[in-house]
């Protein structure tokens, strides 16, 4: 007798069909002698189409209002999974957010969580019953409902499959698992059985589909195992769990790229403390996120800054950039929409030199030209032409024998 | 300073339009001095399409998970309204049922209030908040979301109306009040301006628009006044209260007619004891709701027993009355689609004779044929040739003089 939580995403069950077919396999798994616990979102479209009225009605607001609102996407998923389940024949207990309660701080739109009982889950499993909870929602401790942010169904599970102390949080979505690269762009591409916590950080970070980030950080702080698989499939997709001293024997374990960044360069900074910040803050300040950074003095204390920024932010930072540029006396400013950033990533990295070297070579080999490079202990990121973003990838994947 | 209940049904905030409008109006009796509670239903369709999904889902099942599905309407409503108010520069506090708490008991899909505690409301209007509360739901002793049923609403409204002491309970539609009669049909039809709860009672049992009959009741229980009017004029409505010494001046108050009445005719019944009873229990057994009954000894120990059942109900119910009438050896059974009931209702016809007697001079004199009666103390309701629902209307009408 296991304990699991099962997390199905909107696409799971925007249908009839489909919520037929999530019922069925939540039943299989109840009936191969597990207690089981399901997360559920909203169906796809409905939360958007929640936000889009409440955006039509009052834009700019995103508080308490806003997330009574858009939590109403899951109730209607929870409702109609329970009651598809009870009419083949079994128990269920729905939960939305409060019922259970799942307890979060009063930040709106974006709330974490800091507390979850489970006593009342456990007593139902206890009754036999398949428990069905409402993902993506809390309740602060004034009563009023929060919501954890894009994606925060993930993390509602794997904050769930804690509490419960479930043997494994399988996370169910349209993928089969997580590639070694994207198999769209890659034919070689080959399904990872097994995963570090901190190599699926880096490459959900760096782009890749799945997992959130805050579940996965969750789930490494309080070693909760990911199962990461299709609920089109019975096959088994990837473990996230805890290193493994097999893992490191790869050195890289998967290959991403994310299409959505620009790059802006400013040419001819005077080399000064202070200026690189300057930029940094402003643009900070004005809610965009830098991703890449990079800085290296060309000439006699003048330095050229580099980084990028997501396509849609890149006009907006454009300007900004400009503005302080011209009270800096800099030389120029040279915006890029043109890039895509490449990475891979693998706990080998740590203990085998040459990697990055490795990895430069074979796009020189191609004649890919890299024009920023940014890394961390398990990564090696390069921005690229984006025009060569799939032969860089396929480049790379035959370059360190991803395939075998 | 007052303080105020209002009640918006479905199609006053369907639309964002409409939504801005009962903003407005909520504003403009806040700024009037008032405390003021909004309660508000789903959107037009939106509960039509919950439901529609659920039966899709798994037909047949109404219970825990149901309530739970289907009373995301009202909270999307709720979020909606309260996100236009604070965009107007009005502070709002938002309650779900459960949060209030409306605490029911739990019969879900028609749940009954039993008890609603307004400390937390009464707080928040002191603060200066416009406080707005999903109607239709609420919780019942074990933690699970409840619905009260079609209509509820206007029930959450009255309750809440008493538990706050409020002065009135305003009960905003597309109509401006209760009229003398419906003015589509009657041209003279006069808004009424002052109604006892009873007068409301027979005029809503009888096919008035307006008020749900379960929110009168509890309003004249509670001695709570209720003020039906539009969402569209400023102009008062119709006040429903308790009973004023000017009430009883009018002879009649109300004429109402229902078209969804159908006739079954059982003829040549035993006179026995039981027969009737018979009949009626299995229809009661089938879920039919019977209206008006008549009985009467045509012959020796022969009696006909007639009644009324609503018109999608007529195939069913004349099914089961033919089976019984078999093992009865009765006659004849006959079924007639083409009927409607017309019913005149006023506090006078207590203390005043002949009311009924002017009633059937008045049909007999356009040559309207009376088919079965039914009274009640301030209440004559006839059965009709459906044809003729209209002009019996305005004959009566005329016939107490109802337009001045």
């Amino acid at each position: 007798m296991a304990r699991v939580v099962q997390k199905y995403g909107g696409t799971a069950v925007t249908t009839p069909e489909q919520i037929k077919k999530v019922a069925q396999r939540v039943i299989d798994s109840y009936n191969d002698n597990n207690d089981v616990v399901v997360v559920i979102s909203a169906r796809t479209g409905e939360t958007n189409r929640l936000i889009e009225m409440a955006h039509e009605m009052c834009p700019g607001q995103e508080g308490r209002e806003y997330d009574l609102l858009i939590s109403a996407g899951e109730q209607v998923s929870v409702g109609l999974l329970a009651l598809c389940i009870t009419s083949m024949g079994y128990k269920t207990r729905t939960y939305l957010g409060w019922q259970v309660p799942i307890i979060t701080d009063p930040i709106h739109t974006r709330a974490s969580i800091e507390e979850v009982d489970p006593t009342k889950i456990i007593t139902d499993l206890k009754l036999g019953s398949i428990v069905i909870v409402a993902g993506f929602q809390g309740i602060d401790r004034g009563g009023n409902i929060t919501t954890l942010g894009r994606g925060g169904g993930d993390t509602s599970a794997v904050v769930l499959a804690h509490a419960l102390e479930a043997e494994q949080c399988e996370l169910y979505s349209d993928v089969d698992g997580i590639f070694t690269a994207d198999p769209a762009v890659c034919s070689d591409a080959r399904k990872i059985e097994l995963i570090s916590y901190d190599e699926m950080l880096e490459l959900a970070s760096q782009g890749a589909r799945g997992v959130q980030i805050r579940a996965i950080e969750y789930a490494k702080k309080h070693n909760v195992t990911i199962h990461v698989r299709s609920s089109f499939t019975a096959a088994s997709g990837t473990l996230v769990t805890g290193e493994d001293t097999t893992m490191e024997g790869v050195l890289v374990t998967g290959i991403v790229y994310d299409k959505n960044e620009a790059k802006i360069a400013v040419l001819g900074v005077p080399d000064k403390p202070g200026t690189a910040a300057r930029i940094l803050t402003a643009l900070a300040d004005s809610g965009i996120s830098v991703d890449m950074i990079v800085q290296n003095v060309s000439q006699a204390a003048l330095a050229d800054l580099t980084f990028t920024v997501s396509k849609n932010d890149l006009d907006k930072a454009s300007l900004i950039t400009t503005k302080i540029a011209e009270e800096l006396n800099v030389r120029e400013v040279v915006a890029d929409r043109n890039i895509s950033k490449v990475s891979i990533v693998g706990l080998g990295m740590r203990n085998h030199a040459g990697v990055a070297a490795r990895m430069f070579t074979a796009l020189a080999y191609n004649n890919i030209n890299i024009q920023m490079i940014s890394t961390s202990e398990i990564k090696v990121s390069v921005a690229i032409d984006e025009r060569y973003t799939e032969l860089a990838v396929r480049v790379l994947h035959e370059a360190f024998k991803m395939h075998v």
